[in-house]
């Protein structure tokens, strides 16, 4: 069976955790990884990679059935992902939750026109969570909840931190409070203001002569970001920083509690716990593209969602092997 | 905007569920429900009912947009859901894991030939597990899966127990193992014998005069149900069976641990905490039953699983509506 040609447009990175997912999939294959940095000074990540500019996207329609857009929401995608979906079927990880739907009506404009599809918004959070927001919800009409997120670093939070006059470097963790979690798993349904359900743990390299009672005070009443929540601000070294707060953990939880009948209780789940946020939201988009392919492949154009996928078109294996194996 | 009609076939637990589940769902009411018994013997669980004979069923065509078939999996959906998908769209929680591919063809046939579909094996085991189970093996392809069930009943297992000469009732719960499940989570992958994932509780309430020692060694050395878990037999009164053993509680995890990169460890984990299996299921059904009456009306037709459906299906809001709030 022919591979899946895939593409990639980024390479930070999002664009390496997609290049190592692919490798983990053996229908899918690599094509080229595309950028805007000059394609000589681009190095792999691992194994042989072919690298373009992205103004040569063009000349690849044809020899790729679905680009992978792994650029940021703030700049890149909201101008990218129209512009590929011209080309080629996409997918990306938009998660600037308030312009979703805007950034949704443009696409799909685009890909009607062009008869390429878009899947939009994939990864964890826009994507699985808010499928088990949906699921949870309309199964359990009668209930309340919860999205916790965390552990995990915030990259806004993190260059909010590193915004503040007398900081060298910085980094911020938001923590989801382990107690209120274990009282919505235990069946209450509480109200819950911001403080209580988030902690913000700031790691801070001051520099030379900085004071840090000050630096403290900018961040923990920085409104919007920090105002809301218990912060704690703990100075450490450059060394330190480097030493223990290099990896990109997150994760979290949506979990709805309900009632059925004359008030039973119900209670669902779900969790991630991610040693490598890009990485995992790479294997994300990689799947999603699989879908994309597949659904390209029956005629459907314009722009979709996770809402829209049935999860059989996520898999490599046949609607057969899967209702045998896993159903 | 009209309702979504529709029939319950079969007034036992799950039949139950789906009518309390029908009144939390303002888009759907309830036309009637079908019973083998004779209607004038059926007493409503709250609320007017119109209770027909399962054989009046045709007169309903038109009149009915799904039907919910409640029916067990061992010998009622066998040869109920291929006769009402013949005349009616249908759900149902076929859960026999070996027969579902034969079950899906069958009904497949049926739905085809009639213009109808039908959506089969929904519930939470096959069905919302199964989507987990899928979902993650997707996005983690280098990984290992977990399935836990309980703590809760099993009916199979109770209806062994009371098989056993000289037990007068009693009651089965399959417990899910928490030191494994803890390390799980931790990221351990560890391979698990059947003993090591489930333990097995069973309180029994003797005949007079039977053996107690005799009763449980027949229990704990069953083949197929018992020899290969740690199994404990509690011996009750018939008193505190009804007092303390009366509900239907259940639920469990569906856990997958896997690599990404160079070793990175995700761990997606999805669960359920349910006060009532039967009203649970019956939840869901009623969902899949809005999909049902969706994808019908697009046109669809056949058999199809929770793996064809997208979740945009299972709610009542617009695809605008599920961008906007829940994506």
């Amino acid at each position: 069976m022919s591979k899946i040609r895939v593409g990639i447009v980024g390479y930070g990175n999002l664009g390496k955790g997609v290049q190592k997912a692919i490798d983990q999939n053996d229908d899918v294959e690599l094509v080229a990884v595309f950028t805007r940095r000059s394609p000589e000074s681009m190095v792999s990540e691992g194994g042989e990679v072919r690298f373009e500019t992205i103004a040569n996207a063009e000349q690849y329609k044809g020899k790729i059935d679905v680009m992978i857009l792994c650029g940021g929401s703030a700049t890149d995608l909201p101008e990218q992902t129209p512009a590929i979906t011209a080309l080629f079927n996409t997918v990306d990880s938009f998660d600037t939750h308030a312009k979703i739907p805007e950034f949704f009506d443009e696409v799909n404009a685009v890909a009607k026109k062009a008869g390429t599809l878009s899947v939009i918004s994939t990864g964890w959070d826009p994507g699985l969570f808010s499928l088990n927001r949906l699921l949870s919800e309309a199964i359990l009409p009668q209930g309340k909840d919860y999205t916790f997120w965390g552990t995990g670093i915030s990259q806004g939070h993190s260059d909010a931190i590193r915004r503040v006059p007398g900081v060298k470097a910085g980094v911020q963790y938001t923590v989801p409070v382990q107690e209120v979690i274990d009282r919505i798993r235990s069946g209450e349904t509480p109200e819950l203001t911001t403080r209580e359900k988030h902690l913000r743990n700031c790691f801070v390299v001051a520099e030379e002569g900085a004071n840090e009672e000050e630096i403290r005070n900018t961040i923990v009443n920085m409104p919007n970001y920090f105002s809301d929540y218990d912060t704690t601000v703990t100075f450490i070294t450059e060394e330190q920083l480097k030493a223990e707060h290099g990896t990109m953990p997150h994760g979290g939880f949506v979990i709805r509690s309900g009632v059925t009948g004359a008030g039973t209780k119900q209670i669902i789940e779900f969790g991630l716990k991610l040693e490598s946020n890009p990485e995992f939201t790479a294997s994300v988009l990689v799947a999603y593209a699989r879908a994309v392919f597949k659904l390209s492949n029956e005629g459907q154009t314009g722009a979709k969602t996770v809402f829209d996928v049935p999860f059989g078109y996520l898999s490599p294996k046949s609607p057969e092997e899967l209702r045998r194996e896993l159903l």
